[in-house]
């Protein structure tokens, strides 16, 4: 039988394995940041509907400039944007990538704040593009003076700020945004995919646009609308800029079923971002429970918390799972990460992780002698 | 405003344009070799049931290893191949790019045979691969000794062999196809996109993947499956090749929506590709007219023909245009490209082109007297 390594793949390929949390079936899956709450039926049925017009063209090559979508997501987002503004594509991790290969490749450098989003490094490397991962300051937010330090140190041609930043959950102020748009000669690509759970009157990169062509923000509608099946990751930028990236994605990269499904989900946003509240609301309450119980919850403004004070990490994963509760191990040490999901999955996680509670901490003794 | 020129885009996009024949909205459209058919009403409402069941579930990611869709392409295609042998993406082009990010790249080659499907050499370039186009034989040709001469002079680390070759829709033997498979030692691609619409009986590369786990055969939906619009492309190959691509696809890259409406379709196939018949009897008709005409059209196993005998391409080409019928340039001297649509566009498209015959054919004078 051929091997992976009887086959001529390229060099720095060799000995990897592919990108991926487990995809396993459980009651309470709270491991990916998905947005636990199904789509609203009356949503879903407008869905089905523009979907269903689109079968009937399926025959025909998509809207290769996604006309419509472009002006509905400029819609959305406000802030005065036009639809020649706006980007999208399959995931935001493909909006990524188009940016990477469009402004990045052999020779040139992105640079990160870690811990942060893991595609980040293998989008740069799969566009031949040198990651740099700089590091954050305490309790891993990132100030303007950190931010700057690195944006000096290593010239970037393209920097990744992920706001608030996943797996760690910490909002990033627009003062340090503001502060390396300053003094980067390269793309800055602010990545506010969780951005809608952040606190209500949190301020937007979209507000830094205007006069800084080389900044970017993306978003995705993975999170905030429930759409994480749906694969469509958009962003907000100078004309210019997305010119560039029609230099370098697939022609006709958006099918026609993502074009009309996410038109669908956009006609509702009222009623798609109502369930934001209550997620944002069940992360306070798994924060303030984790404190109760002596854990070291990290602020957060997105629909997950990463908390430490965690003993064995690998060996409380494993318990939740086998109480049907998958939440994630990162390999930060002393951390696990959990998504708010509803009300009743929230009520389960906190329910086994008390078990675990730092011995000491006064949630911890009560909750021993309850289990 | 800022322009392009003024971003810090990669050295080899300067000055570049945007690939993509011109989304014009005409009544006869035949420049994209897409299936003018739309997909029959009873299997287009089994592809709605099966998303709108898919929208449900919409806010988790979908199934990352496509599991189901690929039980039904290896059931498809058949020649005995298992699902661990096949692979899909957004369009073929995709699944090609997939290829050159685990096999190409930066320091590598790959090779193709001009005049070829354009995107080749794209791809390539995007993905930091050199693209080699090596010579055909006459009338677009492409012997055993012709491609093993190219093979062995350029040593490329991929070879792509287009099978019915696009845009000039000549077969492929597989002679030739299995002479390219011994003497590379790379990857070699056969592009079947057009495969359906070859003579019946014709035997596809398929029966030469057995032994050789560095050919692949990759597929799309696009053309025999009426499928443009939902942007599915896969390929069959060895399961070492398939786990080399889950090293560079984006985790997720399928989305729910796609791989629901891939699998209403699949189970639909004799239906769906007997519009194959009607479509190869079109392209037969316009071949024979074509000829009847005085033009030279070329032979073609795909749902597409290229003629030469046209004197000014770009005038016929716009004059046809004038009348509603959009047809494809493609810079190759003296010949323009056609779709084989519905019995009423090929109808359209042979009365209006019959004005442009070469005079002193026989039906050009007829023709000429009747216009």
């Amino acid at each position: 039988m051929t091997s992976l390594d009887d086959l001529p793949i390229r060099d720095d390929l060799r000995g990897r394995s592919p990108y991926g949390a487990p995809q396993k079936s459980v009651p309470v899956a709270l491991n990916v940041n998905e947005n636990t709450h199904p789509i609203p039926e009356d949503v879903a049925h407008d869905i089905v509907a523009r979907v269903a017009a689109a079968i009937l063209r399926l025959n025909r090559y998509p809207d290769r400039e996604f006309t419509e979508l472009r002006e509905a997501l400029a819609g959305y987002l406000g802030h005065g944007l036009a639809p020649e503004q706006i980007w999208a594509a399959n995931g935001s991790n493909e909006v990524l990538q188009h940016l990477l290969q469009a402004f990045g490749g052999p020779g040139r450098r992105a640079l990160g704040f870690d811990p942060t989003y893991s595609m980040y490094g293998l989008l740069a490397s799969g566009t031949g593009t040198e990651w740099i991962a700089a590091p954050r300051d305490d309790d891993f937010e990132l100030s303007p003076e950190t931010a700057v330090a690195a944006v000096l140190e290593h010239d970037p041609d393209l920097v990744l700020l992920c706001a608030p930043n996943n797996p760690t959950g910490t909002p990033l102020g627009l003062d340090t945004i503001r502060a390396v748009a300053d003094a980067a000669r390269g793309i800055v690509i602010v990545d506010e995919a969780y951005f809608e759970f952040a606190e209500p009157g949190t301020p937007s990169a979209l507000t830094l646009l205007e006069g800084r062509p080389r900044l970017v923000v993306s978003r995705t509608m993975s999170k905030a609308f429930a759409f994480a099946g749906a694969r469509v990751g958009y962003l907000a930028g100078d004309p210019a800029t997305i010119d560039a990236l029609r230099l370098v994605r697939l022609p006709y990269h958006l099918s026609a079923l993502t074009q009309a499904a996410a038109l669908g989900a956009l006609a509702h946003s009222g009623e798609m971002l109502a369930m934001v509240d209550e997620i944002r609301g069940q992360r306070e309450r798994i924060s303030a429970e984790l404190v109760r119980l002596g854990f070291a919850p990290h602020r957060s403004g997105s629909n997950f918390v990463l908390f430490g004070g965690v003993d064995d990490p690998h060996a409380v994963f494993e318990a939740l799972l086998e109480r049907g509760i998958l939440i994630r191990e990162l390999g930060i040490p002393g951390h696990l990460r959990v998504t708010a999901g509803t009300e009743a999955e929230t009520t389960a996680f906190l329910e086994a992780i008390a078990v675990f509670a730092p011995v000491g901490a006064a949630g911890a003794v009560e909750n021993r002698i309850d289990a």
